[in-house]
C-alpha cells in the first residue's frame, strides 16, 4: 500500500514534468508563429491547448484522490498541495502560448511583430522557453538553486519588455496604433509566462524546504514609461 | 475535536469572504483613481495590497495545517482544495487591482484614461466590483446559480473590451500610441479580475456539488479586431 501511495506521486511529478514539455514546446511553437506569421504552427498551439487543459484536470483529480485516500502529511503533503498550484500554473502558461498564436492567427498573412522588434520578440520567446524548460527541471531533480537563476531571467523578461516600450513610444514609430498594441499585450503574455515559470519555481523550493515563499508574485509589472 | 475541525473550516470560508470584501474595495478604489487621477487613492490601493498578499499567505498556512492535522474527506477536503486555490484567485484579483493603480500613478497629474473612454471604464470597474461581491457572495452562501450570473457579467466585460478596441483603432483616435497602449493594458486588467472572479466562482460549484467544472478559464482573450 504505501509502495503504491509512493508510486502514485512519482507518477504525479513525472506528469508535471512531461505537463512543463508540452507547454514548453508550445512556446516555442507561438513564438515561432508570431515571428515567421505561420498560420498552420498558430492553430497548432492553439488545438493543442485543449491536451493541456486535460492533462490539467486529470492531474488535478488524481492529487484530490491521493488527499482523499492517503491522507498524507509533512513533506509528502506539502509535495501534494504545491503540485495542485504547479498544475494551475502550468495551465496559465499554456494558455498564454495560445494567446500568443491568437495574435499571430489574427494578423495573418501580415506578421504581428513589425521587424524592428523582431529581435526583441526572439529573445523574449528564448528566456520564456528556457524558464518553462527551467522550471520542469527544478521541479524534476529538486533544484533550489536553479531557482534564483529564474529569478535572473525574469529580470531579463522585464528589461525587453522595457526595450519594447521605449521603442513603441519613442518619436520613431511608423507602425502606428493597432500595432502598438499587440506588441504591449503580447509582451505582457511573455511576461506572464516568465512569472509562472518564477512561481512554479518557488513552489518547488516550499516543497524541499518547507518555507512558503516570501513572495510568489515576484515580478511588478512593468509600466509604459518605467 | 470535530466542533473545532468544523469550527476552524468555517473561520477558513469567513476568512475568504472578508479577503473578498477587501479586494472589492481594491477594486473600486482604483477604479475611481484610474478615472479621476486621484493620486492618493492609488497610493492607497498599491501599499493595501501587502494586507491581500499577508492574509493570502495565512490563509494557506491555516489551510495547508487543516489538511495536515485533519486530513478531511469528501465535502470538506473538496472545500479546503478549492479554497487553495480560491485564495490565489483573490490574491491575483488583488494585484490587478494595484496594477491598474499603478497606471493611474504612473500617468499622475494627466488621467490615463481619454474622456471619451470614461463611460467605458466607468462601466469596467462597476462590472469588475460587482464581480467581485458577488463571487464573494456565491462562496458565504455556497450560491450555485450566481456562477450563471457571473458569466453574463464575464460577457458583458468582454463587449466593453471589444468596444474599446473599435474606439482605439477607429480612424479617429487622436491620443497616440500611448494612450492606446495603457488603454489595452488597463482593459486586460479588467478582464483578468473578471475571469478570476468567475473561476472563483466556479470553485464554488464544485465545492457544492463535487463536478470539477467543466472549464475554468471560460474566457477566451479578446483579441485587437475581434
Amino acid at each position: 500500500m504505501r509502495t503504491t501511495y509512493r508510486k502514485q506521486l512519482d507518477d504525479v511529478l513525472e506528469d508535471l514534468v512531461s505537463l512543463s514539455d508540452i507547454v514548453a514546446v508550445a512556446v516555442r511553437k507561438s513564438t515561432r508563429a508570431l515571428l515567421e506569421a505561420n498560420i498552420k504552427l498558430a492553430e497548432e498551439v492553439i488545438a493543442g491547448d485543449e491536451t493541456v487543459d486535460a492533462a490539467k484536470t486529470e492531474l488535478e483529480q488524481q492529487l484530490f484522490s491521493l488527499l482523499a485516500r492517503q491522507a498524507p502529511v509533512a513533506s509528502e503533503l506539502r509535495l501534494v498541495v504545491a503540485s495542485l498550484r504547479m498544475v494551475s500554473e502550468l495551465e496559465r502558461m499554456g494558455d498564454l502560448a495560445a494567446h500568443v498564436a491568437k495574435v499571430a492567427r489574427l494578423r495573418y498573412p501580415e506578421p504581428a511583430v513589425p521587424a524592428a522588434l523582431l529581435p526583441n520578440f526572439t529573445r523574449m520567446g528564448e528566456v520564456a522557453e528556457s524558464m518553462v524548460v527551467r522550471a520542469g527541471q527544478t521541479l524534476s531533480q529538486s533544484n533550489v538553486d536553479a531557482a534564483e537563476e529564474l529569478r535572473r531571467q525574469d529580470e531579463e523578461m522585464d528589461d525587453l519588455r522595457r526595450s519594447q516600450f521605449k521603442v513603441m513610444l519613442g518619436p520613431e514609430w511608423p507602425h502606428g496604433v493597432e500595432s502598438a498594441v499587440d506588441v504591449a499585450l503580447l509582451g505582457r503574455y511573455y511576461e506572464r509566462i516568465s512569472d509562472h515559470a518564477a512561481s512554479l519555481a518557488s513552489r518547488v523550493v516550499y516543497i524541499v524546504t518547507g518555507e512558503f515563499p516570501e513572495d510568489d508574485d515576484w515580478p511588478q509589472p512593468v509600466g509604459g514609461s518605467s
